[in-house]
């Protein structure tokens, strides 16, 4: 019997909202929950009794998401969970399941990085999210029955959960993923120090303000994701709002020793070091827009070029397209790690 | 015990997706589908074995919405079953329910009206829907317990129903609504006339490329909105796509005769001649942002003029804002419905 | 002898500011100035003393323009005087003469018609301008001898002046030109209701403002054009800034009345009744770009079906464009202007 | 007798527009000319054949501009000829000259620097152009009777010439000055990379068919922006558009070792090491919006800090606005130069 959301998202499968508690996350200085979504879709003829068991593609959503947005439905728009299940109905793809993990902050974002400001958020996705979604579904619970995918910075901890907890999934797939951080983040930051000048560089301040706002403009959102990557790349302890800025205060120029501390989590930094995390995945597929208003495009460039260096293959594509409404490349990765996973 | 919708989206209430035959959209020419959902919201403390009874505020999502739209949650954002529940939290307004109403059609929305080309969308509303929710839920089930709100094409489908089938609503409130059609379609027309052109003039064509496209621009939406309007306002006849437009195919000029079946249905021109319905009424509530992209201030004030020349009071708002992402209103206007209507 | 200021424009030919001292503008209840410049062009070979005469194109500016604007120069931007000499040396046309007439007042233009609160424009065009052009200049000083032509309302001034004054232009061409007013201005109607709402509808102060401003946004700049348009067409009496404006004070709706005075103004209305004065030219040219933000496309398609109606030819073209920059459309219209004036 | 142009430009004082053949531009690689426009305005009162001198304050125009289009008129625009005129009659400063000087390259501009590939502008500008205006005009010609000022590249100009061709100018004035490359330049990289890639990286291909293009979108210019930073700053050798871009043709990365090239030039990075010169002036002014699209903001910020940690003052402003359309700041600067200058 299918859930009345499954069937107002118009879904052959089901979906399923679950809460995990994560002592990951418990006690984060941020003050978010602990308890968090975990939205799980279970393709038509899914049985919980049967003997049947599916792979699980892991689903991370972008900067200023959540697993709550993921299932929002627009008419003529299409989620991941419609994507899959159209894919499947289609036979482009075993049935397969998704987990949709819930990754957001009170400053919008954590990067799936564990990181002393916001709780660790790479052990929870990899230990209290997957550990949940094996636990109580029929997957193949095991390195080759799990995927990681995602866009933006969804795609960025696609990558960085393959390169730093090897193991779990099998494949990622990064689309327009956050790299190249050389052309990312600096474009924000001469508006980012201006807007932080006007607030004072009160960081909580400007948070306060921020969710009091009615409306925000984009300027407003960049000053919310720079404070989160440095939330999540360069905290300075585990008191809120306590970060390092990759730039300075006074003239808004670079700090290079903070931006480095940035670089380190860039992709197209740590790619080239992670041979051997790097080796054990089926599959490395990396897409963008070639009009990526963040430059992210390069950045898929240098990625698989540093992949390739490696002597590893990298599926990589690129389309024609800009950062904004790119569910559509679900339609072709999901399948593809589809391919690669062990099947039941 | 609560639904998991409803803890995902934060709620102290609760949130039921229901469906609902509509014999009045059964065989529509569309094709669209006349199973439906409504969506309601139940307050903190609802019973369904209890003896308590609630008013019910009936929610029009606008042109390209449904009511999935209307309970898509994001960061930041509240959905208008996030403003009742916190309203009703904050004590601003008594415990009440809502009952989102779909109203969307291949063609991207029905204006709420009886059409003989779309189906009858109004009768659908105000007897299928309003008849489903007094069946199954603890409702104060007569005019006196319900009102009808909505914004953009909403806020035209809450004056329309409200103007049109007296009895069934006891307020309304329009955010937005469409009205004054002299100003807000005819700038849409020579760039409407210029996609149409390019597809040959075949609706049909025109609907299902559009329908094709991974992504849209604001002038294909517009275009599909002139149809929705046509098929709402001028339709020629019971056959898909068989329309007229209120412009002329040769040079885009006006078609004066078609614009004035429009402007029938117009707020502004019909209110005038209203007196009996809106009497009976216990509140008129038009709000509209200072800087509307389509002059719908200019209409909200023609409304409120019309209807203050009648000898009834309105109770008009204009607010510093555009057309788009003004949800916050619902904070006003929910709890000023409420205070009109019959409490248990 | 070359002026400096043809050469530093790279012309073959050669440019002349003049300046007219004209009785049709003095004393003008507006206060601007009676004496003004007439910037000729000559072409290479051009001989004041010798016998050879050449036809006259008169080329009017748009709206927020004058005469020096149309002189100015960018790297890469084609001015009017460097298209028709390019055009002459390129042999697309033969050589002939330009007069870029100054049509600009306190509120931006003068639409090129008779006024009593601007002054009479269109008398200064036609009597006083093309009087010292033929006093000056070896010109074919008559109706075969002379052309005009303009862009937006530079092209509404080339229409108006060659159907209220006929006998002075034997051919006309409108780049983008006003016409179908029930489009091109309705659209800004709501934001300059707001703006002059906000000034308190006190038009002298919204000038003095206006001026005083370092940088202008665009409703501010629709606002002037509306006022502007007002004191050509609905002026209420010969005291500054004393108009009828076409919307409603209050709401913001149309004034039927006033807007009517502006519609007896419209091409796309007036040229089904100027059969006589249309019939005498030897060439009517309209074109537009198919993507005018202002609608003035279907303007172009509407003035051409009303002259093809008398029984009388017209030379309409639309390119794919909008309303900014199009330049380069002189290189179209002036040797089709020259090939049906008299040359020597 | 007051030439026809500064009348048309409603001038007290007069515009001269003489040429200057340049023996440091002969024979260019890019084939640009070596005679060049020089413009000069005088103030009223300047008498050619009377004892009186004046010092001369040389305007240096921005990228993708040149003389005559800093001479440009528009209503409700004051250009820097305008402006000195206005602020000379308002008595903010002393009666002076300017000296406009052209720039302008086939690329768009040379950023006044001497250029293997583009030609030697610097000494065109301070020995041929200044050459010229003391040889033919009363002027005060000595170091104390000059200063150098522009706008963006104009900016970054009057800041290389004040540092590498000391003895010149005693005063420079920088407004939003192209500085701190590492923020200025790269958000540029990634869809230049795309242009060109899509021009086969055939860059004289490129401008061809840039230079025929009716209309060039934001991008194109970009890219023709930073062909011209190639060939001031990593010219590969005199051939035209033999020039290395800071970024790799593959993937769009840096390529550090051209951007270094490029570096060397920056303001923020050379003042430091330029006492000696930066001592010698009487004013160092520098300005910038603080929304500046290109963080030039930031730029100022740093040099004026490189200035100050030098134990020199700096006069430095912020301003609330972006990068266009600032010329009112010229009168900002204008008096602020003139005060420091001699006098006669």
């Amino acid at each position: 019997m299918q859930s009345p959301l499954a069937q107002l998202l118009g879904l052959s499968g089901d979906l399923h909202i679950d809460f995990v508690e994560s002592p990951a996350l418990a006690g984060n200085p941020l003050g978010d929950p602990s308890r968090r979504p975990v939205i799980v879709y279970t393709p038509a003829g899914y049985d919980p009794g049967g003997s049947k068991r599916y792979p699980v593609h892991y689903v991370l959503h972008g900067y200023t998401g959540n697993a709550a947005a993921l299932i929002g439905a627009r008419p003529w728009e299409v989620n991941v969970a419609q994507w899959i299940d159209r894919s499947i109905a289609e036979k482009a793809m075993a049935p397969s399941m998704l987990a949709i993990v819930d990754g957001f902050t009170r400053l919008g974002g954590s990067q799936y990085v564990d990181s002393i400001h916001n709780g660790n958020y790479a052990t929870y996705t990899v230990r209290d999210v997957v550990g949940h979604v094996d636990a109580h579904y029929r997957t193949i619970a095991r390195e080759g029955g799990r995927s990681v995918l995602g866009k933006s910075s969804g795609g960025f901890g696609a990558m960085h959960l393959s390169m730093e907890h090897p193991g779990v999934f099998a494949a990622f797939a990064s689309h327009s993923g956050d790299s190249y951080f050389a052309y990312a983040h600096p474009i924000a930051f001469p508006s980012v120090h201006r807007v932080l000048e006007g607030h004072g560089y009160d960081f909580g301040a400007f948070v306060a303000w921020f969710e009091a706002q009615t409306k925000r403009k984009s300027e407003a959102y960049a000053t919310m994701e720079m404070l989160g990557y440095a939330a999540a790349y360069s905290p300075r302890s585990a008191s809120a709002f306590d970060l390092d800025l990759p730039f300075r205060r006074d003239t808004g120029a670079l700090d290079d020793a903070v931006f480095a501390r940035w670089r380190a989590f860039d992709p197209a930094e740590r790619a080239g070091s992670r041979r051997k995390e790097l080796e054990r995945l089926r599959l490395r597929y990396l897409d963008c827009g070639r009009r990526d208003e963040y430059g992210l495009n390069v950045g898929a460039r240098v990625v698989a070029e540093r992949i390739r260096e490696l002597g590893l293959s990298v599926e990589h594509q690129e389309f024609d397209d800009d950062h904004r409404n790119i569910g559509y490349r679900y339609a072709t990765s999901l399948p593809a790690l589809t391919a690669v996973l062990d099947l039941e």
